[in-house]
Parts: structure tokens; sequence; C-alpha cells
């Protein structure tokens, strides 16, 4: 089943980066920006407070008509009711994940070779996050993708390709001719003067 | 909906305190000395690895039919078909984990004051694991509650209540006679060098 969604810009948080800005206030100006998806990442909170982040995040998403996508924890993405869960490589299988949720709620799966966005697309995913597409301080340890790699997986699978890592307002342009349907964005939002406008402007290089 | 389960002797799994032994053949070895109930607690692993250890246990808590209970994770309990999660504090609310789970599987709740104890119950918890009852390096800023509170909870709440942490040969005694089910232990039997001999004279105590 298709779900549509403007994939266009992807917001991932990560509270580190926010630095001293709200969190929440993060997110909404980021939105307000024009971010078109968001996916709570939470790699330090206990299940309690990851709980309670997702549930009111998604106050701020449903204000907006956003999805709110969970990453990693499919129980805290199901109890929160949040539109969907992304898992990666090392999370609990794709397959495992949408048994949990249900065929309504999204799925999204990382992947970073053709074989993993094959396997993923198979296993009911409902789009592919791949990357790291850039270097970046996030994910230090993550292989880069080349856009050959890139470009050859949007061919070959039928669900959405969003690409993620080190994407800015520099490199976005490189990712732009590949066939993904959108960008997911880290630092370049959230460790930002101001969120707003770094979704701004990320979103009219993408656009234009 | 009472299940009925056997909660004398319920091993919690510790792998760093396994040290040298296989993980595995501890599990199944502490089973066969006569630990009733497994659960398996993960700190610092990925929910793949996590999820793939909650299959391979399965299959050993299976073959000698006792219940395996994921420790936080819903998501892997659900995913592993485990017979049931155990949520502590600052875990996903019980409420929303019972929510996940459904009426057949069991669900745990860890307590330390009789509100909690209380709320545990009310959200629709199968038992609670009280603790922790003595000092214990597993859990070393886990607060202490006196005998008179574990007696009180007991009295008070109409679940089954097991007493959990430093819990081992010398201190089982101590609880007997609060009105808890059974004893939870983890490095008495998983630190053991023999963990079989070590949960046969635990079961040995705790019966006699």
């Amino acid at each position: 089943m298709e779900k549509k969604i403007d994939w266009s810009l992807y917001l991932c948080t990560d509270r580190e980066l926010t630095g001293e800005k709200n969190f929440e206030t993060c997110v909404e100006d980021a939105i307000k920006g024009g971010v078109t998806v968001v996916q709570l990442r939470e790699k330090n909170l206990s299940g309690k407070k990851f709980f309670e982040t997702a549930l009111s995040l998604k106050k701020i998403t449903g204000k907006y008509k956003i999805p709110l996508i969970i990453n990693d924890r499919v129980d805290i993405a199901v109890a929160a009711d949040a539109d969907g869960v992304h898992v990666g490589q090392s999370d609990l299988p794709a397959k495992a994940a949408r048994k949990i949720i249900g065929d309504e709620k999204i799925l999204g799966v990382s992947a970073s070779t053709l074989d993993e966005a094959l396997k993923a697309e198979s296993d009911g995913a409902d789009y592919i996050g791949v990357g790291g597409i850039f270097f970046t301080a996030t994910k230090p340890d993550a292989e880069s993708v080349s856009p050959e790699t890139l470009k050859k997986i949007c061919e070959s699978v039928k669900i959405p390709v969003v690409a993620i890592g080190g994407i800015n307002s520099e490199t976005l342009p490189r990712v732009k001719n590949t066939g993904i349907v959108g960008v997911a964005v880290v630092s370049a939002i959230v460790a930002a003067e101001n969120p707003e406008d770094a979704a701004k402007n990320l979103l009219k290089i993408w656009r234009e």
C-alpha cells in the first residue's frame, strides 16, 4: 500500500546537536520553515522519556499535519500512536517491525547498499533512507554511499528513497538528480542558529 | 486474568556478569538447576542482537517449558513471541506496555515503594518485582527496600510479588517470610562458577 507523503525535507532530530535551544521549539520552528516529515531519534533517553517526548512531538506534528516517525523503538511508535517507525540495519528487523505496526503505519528502513535496499523493500518498507551520502559528524563511522549507488538504488526499488548523511545547503544539489524523493537532514537544521530559516533555505534549494 | 506461573526462582540475565561462560549454556544450566522463570535483560545490545538472543533463549526456555520474559523492550518481546515483558519505572509505562502485548502475555513491573506497587497493579501488571532488597553490584544506585516495605507491598496487592536485588544463598532466608512468591536473582546464578549448582542450592533454600 502506497502512503502519500511529501518526503521533500525530512528532519531527523538529535538532542545533543540541538544545543541550548528548546528541543520542541526547535522542531516546531523547523516545521514552520518547511520540514515535511519528522523523525524522533533518541539514543540516550530512557524508554519513559523517549515515550513522553514522542507524545509531545506528536502534538506539534499533528498541529501541522505532517508525519512523525520514531527511530528504532517500534514499541514507542505504537504506544505514542506515531505515524511510523524507522529501523536501521542493526535494529529489530524490518519484517518483525512491520508485523508489530500493521499495514497502516509507515515503515522506513536504512540501507547503504543495493542488497539492503532490495531486502528492505521485500520486507515491507514504505520508504528507504539511503546513506550516509556525505561524511558527517552525526555518524562518523557510517560508510559513505556513492551517488552512483544512490542512483542505482532509486532505479531498482519501487518505493520512495530519501538520502541521508551530511546533507546541507552546499551538498544538497549533488544528490538532486539521483531519483530520490527528498533529503533527510540532522545537523543542517537542528544545529543551525535559526532552524526555521535553515529549513526554508534547504527546501528552496531542493525545489529550485 | 491470573496466569499460573511458578515464580520460585526467577533468573534475570546479565551478559557482563556471565563472564567467560557461554551465555546460552549458562541460562540452560541454570534452568537444569531449577530456575522457574527467565528474564532476558540486555542493556548494551543492538535491537537486532537483542532480538536474536531472545529467539535463541526462547528455544531453551521452550524446551524446559518455562516462561521467557523480556526486559524493557516491549517490541522485542512481541517480535520474539516471548511469554512476557518486564518494565521498570523509567521504561515505557506499564499501561502502554499492556496495550501492546494484549491480555495473554505476562506483564511485570518493578516497584520499590507501596505507591509504585499499587499503581503497577492498577496499570495491569501480572506480577511485581520489588527491590532492590539488599545492596548489589548489579544496580549500585538502586535504593534498598526494607523487609517491612516488602511485607506491606505483599499484603497490599493481589498479584504475585518477587523480591530482587542482592539475593543470594546468605540473604535469601531473610526475605522468605514476607509474602513473596519467589526470588529473582542475577549474580548469585550467572556469576557463579557452576550456575546449575547455584540454582539448585538457591531453590533448596527457598523451599526448605
